[in-house]
């Protein structure tokens, strides 16, 4: 399959070292809306200005998508939607109908295949939640994210006077993760899910403490949880908090029996070195179902719930029988 | 949709109480090789004798096959699924793809649609294998089971001279869990993985250095992992050890980068208080897909690798991506 990629931040760059390895994967370029003369790929992919796009639809298989969930993808997926098929990873989980529906009447008007929302929350997270509420119906679910760097929060601490980097760890409550594991269904508030682990480097002078009172006040971001403000050097935050770890895990408790009496525990977990590596990988393995699934015949926006597991796969249904089954 | 049930041992009992709460499933009978009379349903579900099966092609959607994999089903599932759409839990894992070219010819000269091998292992670890493998092609896997009863070392220590029962817990070596947890990709021999514990009743005067002699030198039960005899009364047996508890974990340890300098955890764990009853909720979800994936028209033999979520779950399509994704 003939792979392009558009947009070339962290998860571009992801989504190239997995389409590097494949074997089944050829990659067409990296498509860019910025000069492509100041854009190098790490693995000397060739490298598009995003204008360039619309002459090599017939060159590209999928198209996948590495641009923001704020302001990028609601208006690029619907309209590359329509001259390609497309993979991308739009995350505001309450945008996502509205953002469907834009995705797949573009998608069915040019007679393509777009999967939305992929990557590992949405994304494998959501299946598995659909497989552990569809076998265990009667029962609780959990989500718990971390440890790991929240791109969004470090940004809000970085948009304080006074401060000159941070990075912003999301971190899940030992004892209410204990709880969940244990079978119980408790209701927990924000603060009892999640601590917040912040580290900070400020101006020359600048006023900590109250760069650490805005931090621990801050509306929605901060204000709901318990949060640990630490400033560092630029040199300590370089060393110690460079990488983009995260992962988490989904958890659901549920029973079954005359009198409900059983309680089974799923959970699926992940514990990632880089976000966006991972992220990557799991849009590039999306982008196969959606070349597969497209030559099958499909068209219009799907999501990770509509594809079969055999169709991520390199390996042949045949093979994955006797290696997997 | 109409579900018949075939086989009413433990895992009969399982499906039937999962098929119970189910909002979108009617029950309609246990069919039984024994005498009807001598089998009384749980919940009020009426028993027919199998041979009335046959006449009832007509009534039933979806027919639940709930035999062993030694003997019942290698025959059973061939059989019923020409004029059934069935679903059975086939796990003698070196027979599944002989098992599914049997099944697949039947289902195609009948035109129905047949799931084998569904449950937990195989099953939902089989899918979790697909997908975590799909999305770090660059990695090691590793199946824990356990802490659980296994049926078949609990049968063979009961066929020792002097025993008069018997139960034996797999459980996974926790250094090794910890280990392959930790990202490490070990190479683990069977006693690495796997300790076996074992709970037996002996009738009186019996030598009981013996039969324990006899238990750990068992081979391919046994011998090959390190192995508890602990000899307790039988109402011991009954009051501490009359449950089915099990569940395990698949775990894949993956690598990406440019030189493979990340390395990536994804685990699919379950804890299961019932075995038979969540094995049962589980064929009954993917009685759910067969019935709607064989409505779409679609033939022959499927595994769970072949069934997206989405035809798992009661939840329309919209509410999932509502409420899920």
């Amino acid at each position: 399959m003939r792979i392009g990629i558009y947009g070339y931040g962290n998860l571009g760059r992801g989504v190239e070292c997995a389409a590097y390895v494949a074997e089944d994967c050829e990659l067409v370029g990296i498509f860019t809306r910025r000069d492509p003369k100041t854009v190098s790929s790490a693995f000397g992919t060739a490298v598009y200005s995003s204008e360039e796009l619309s002459s090599m639809a017939d060159s590209i298989d999928v198209l996948i998508l590495c641009g923001g969930s704020a302001t990028d993808l609601p208006e690029m997926t619907p309209e590359l939607a329509e001259k390609f098929s497309v993979v991308d990873s739009f995350d505001t989980h309450k945008e996502i109908p509205a953002h469907f529906a834009r995705v797949d009447a573009a998608a069915r008007a040019g007679g393509r295949l777009a999967l939305i929302s992929s990557g590992w929350d949405p994304g494998l997270f959501s299946v598995a939640r659909a497989y552990a509420s569809a076998v265990i119906p009667n029962g609780c679910d959990y989500t718990f994210w971390g440890r790991g760097i929240s791109q969004g929060h470090s940004d809000a601490i970085r948009r304080i006077d006074g401060v000159l980097d941070a990075r912003q760890y999301t971190i899940p409550v030992e004892s209410a993760l204990r709880r969940v594991r244990g079978g119980e269904c408790p209701t927990l508030s924000a603060r009892e899910k999640h601590k917040r682990d912040c580290y900070v480097v400020a101006r020359e002078g600048a006023d900590l403490a109250r760069i650490e009172r805005e931090i621990k006040e801050m509306p929605n971001y901060f204000a709901d949880y318990d949060t640990t403000v630490t400033f560092i050097t630029e040199e300590e935050l370089l060393r110690e908090h460079s990488g983009m770890p995260h992962g988490g895990s989904v958890i659901r408790n549920g029973v079954t029996g005359r009198n409900a009496e059983h309680t089974h525990t799923v959970e699926f977990s992940l514990s990632l070195d880089s976000n966006p590596e991972f992220t990557g990988s799991v849009l590039l393995a999306y982008a196969r179902a959606v070349y597969r699934m497209r030559k099958r015949g499909e068209v219009g926006c799907i999501t990770v719930f509509d594809v079969p597991p055999v169709m991520l796969s390199p390996l042949s249904r045949e093979e994955m029988i006797k290696s997997m089954l």
